[in-house]
């Protein structure tokens, strides 16, 4: 990593307070970092630790500059500004190419000269894996899959037959693109497995995190957009369509057909069901049970936050008891009404 | 793929209607079906979109067959057809045999001749592999592990040792089967593990989605029953019992010793307490906390549907009243007991 | 296995009844348990299958010896005595050691000559293997990751560049330690991901279950305290720290920067909001929904559980007029207020 402050400005567009020709080397929160290291200030709140920063360059509101009388970048959303330009020195760290000596790759597959494929990866037949891809240890690429520019697989990633991958793709460990949908038609109480004929294609710039799993669709495609973020451990079923720029967190299960606009998140443990259409802009709270169609924007939200387990036991009971207590509430408004009408 | 029409009736138990001998090379939608395509009509409702297709068969009920002029296969369940046609259909594609150049066999281990060990798959001693199966890249089947006719392991599944897998099993990737169960005893405050002794049995017909964990019994087994189709993010723990064809939908967590009975389902992301007893033909809706004992067949829920925002935050405050609301209506009913009386 | 009855007793810490010459090979249920078998006897509730018992050796309380006249090992926790005993047998198992033909280990890598790298296994450059360590078949030990003294890792785990990971530890298959966590800035509505650059420190003495998922810190360290138990399909998000001897069942979701204290414990199914401190000694029982910190000791719980589908229809409709039930109540107060006045 290495970068004159004049660079970075120009990559987060920011403007330079001090010497445009500073060096940057390291990245570090702004308690730890030192000469050499770039830092943001993600809130004003944070502003009295300044003083006492000893970093390079520090990240931060034109309105908290004149805290701090170091080298800065001054922009109206440092936390965006730092996230470029860590991506930006990041990138710069060198990139293997070629093919390790314990892979296997058939000869059918294209692999572009500008790649590189990791120990015990396996990539099968008329697989296409495009400029500047890694395909991480231990991932299997299944015949007729493609990946496009720049995308990273961890290790032990499997990509499905026939599967698209978009560029600048991140997907983590252990993470499932194209495993068949839950398919199966009930004959007389045996269940009979519907072969499932779709793809899963994932769009441009979208990162999945660790051992997720996206289902081919069982005759169209399931269809993740451009843009997306999916945390650890979601479960996205065949035919589902997510919209640009969805954000799902961790532990998400989406059924089968739904579809999410664009712009859309999912707060953590939740569930999605299916057949269903979320319209754009539409935000749930984390562990929100979704059961139905929704076209108006804003936040939804469902579940009782946890409380001692003696008072929650006591509001089960009378949440169990609420049809009564109904009753009892219509029983008193009859009475009274007879009592005024006497 | 390729088929005659009176095959695939036999196959469908279904009756023909136009030329018998009439060759199916391909399935696709309705809309984009083409000649010697084959595909079905679900559902009554889309019987309007039959005169606009151009399939070679299609499969659906004799009351839809007025619509449709060309050839057909008639029954009254044309999902279950299409299903048992599509398998076959695909299982008539080519399978490999053999062993891969780089997986890895230990020599202890019995690989029939008619089944498929595919790259950088590892299988330890002792283990059994039998006819027709087909063990993905990157799959691992540990010291006594046995796997029976025809079964499919995706790519990077594993199966811990001495784990039973039965025939026509499909497992995909990223699967876990046989890990330890959670058993820990508290000493003092400090958790010792409790070695978890016993094995997964896994019957015929069964089908596991991605990154799905079964455990292995404590000391006993785990048993997952015959024609269980179960999907992904799936947690089945120690000494769970699964009936015969039940099918349990993505993300739901099983605790362990739990007994679930025959043609049981789940619904996706519910959680199943431990040491309960579920019986047969049970059903739950998705996100279904079932904490106790249920013998009545039926179909049971639980959850509060997502709403706005605003609207959950005034509910989640009455929910905690619910107590409260109570002693009011009572102090109402006690005081209107008395102006009755006065 | 092979050990005397007192070397056992001595492991055990527990009174001997009968020969303490006595030579045990084996484990069992106490009703399959044979000569030469060790078994225990959980609660007093059960003694009465003493009498039947062919167990060559008993762990029981010593007010339950009464019923028992063979050899037995006499201690106030039978449970925690037989986890003790069970391990020590289970640890004379031989261990291999070395490196598989068939594994890749970068030449810059520290392999302890005690240590066993299984087949298929990718160690990357500069990672430390110390003494006793087994890291199984398909496991990928990137850059610069240490794993210290008699760590266990089964098949096919991924292990992210520089995490640390203690000793006596074991990881499930499937599991990911130190994906990227979830960070995203939103730049006028598109996601800007946000480089992760912290490590995963997992103490001594900690088990984590299949298919479960740690991600790194963003800046600083993710932390997993000593003895920590973590069960499958566990999500823990950047920045999370758990503190000693938690116990974390089946698919949890932690969400980022969430600090745990010490001996706490989370039912399966539960989901933690992000930010918040939860204390020592804190509980929550399963499908919980951890929303705020937590300081005071003790049991919470959250969640309606399942009913049948009929009566939880009603309750979800009265759940949703709680504002308006409320109303009701307030009116009928206000009524007989002035009913009782006039």
């Amino acid at each position: 990593m290495r970068a004159t402050l004049k660079e970075l400005a120009q990559i987060a567009q920011a403007d330079i307070q001090g010497d445009p020709e500073y060096v940057i080397y390291g990245i570090a929160g702004l308690d730890k970092a030192q000469a050499g290291d770039i830092c943001f200030l993600a809130t004003s709140k944070f502003k009295q630790f300044l003083s006492a920063s000893q970093a390079g360059v520090v990240i931060l509101k034109p309105e908290d500059a004149d805290e701090w009388s170091g080298n800065a970048l001054l922009c109206q959303n440092p936390l965006v500004a730092y996230a470029k330009i860590a991506n930006f020195l990041s990138q710069q760290l060198n990139k293997p190419t070629g093919i390790h000596s314990t892979a296997f790759v058939d000869e059918s597959a294209e692999i572009d000269a500008t790649a590189y494929i990791s120990a015990m990866a396996v990539i099968e037949a008329q697989v296409k894996i495009a400029a500047g891809c890694f395909i991480g240890p231990g991932c299997v690429v299944s015949n007729g899959a493609s990946i496009a520019t720049n995308t990273y697989l961890h290790a032990n990633v499997t990509i499905y037959p026939y599967c698209v991958v978009g560029q600048n793709v991140i997907i983590h460990s252990g993470t499932v693109i194209g495993s068949d949908g839950f398919g199966n038609a009930n004959d007389n109480g045996v269940w009979i497995k519907i072969p499932q004929l779709g793809r899963v294609i994932i769009g441009d710039d979208v990162e999945i995190g660790a051992n997720t799993a996206i289902d081919c669709g069982a005759m169209e495609d399931t269809i993740i957009g451009n843009g997306v973020k999916i945390d650890n451990l979601v479960h996205i079923a065949h035919n589902v369509q997510i919209g640009d720029h969805c954000a799902i967190a961790g532990c998400v299960g989406i059924a089968g057909s739904t579809t999410l606009g664009k712009h859309c998140s999912i707060g953590g443990v939740s569930g999605v069901a299916d057949h269903i259409e979320i319209g754009d802009n539409i935000h749930f709270t984390g562990m929100a049970m979704v059961t139905r169609s929704i076209s108006e924007p804003g936040l939804y939200s469902s579940g009782i936050p946890a409380e001692s387990n003696r008072q929650w036991r006591r509001n089960v009971v009378r949440f169990r008891q609420l049809d009564v207590l109904e009753k009892r509430i219509k029983a008193l408004e009859s009475k009274l009404k007879q009592l005024e009408g006497s």
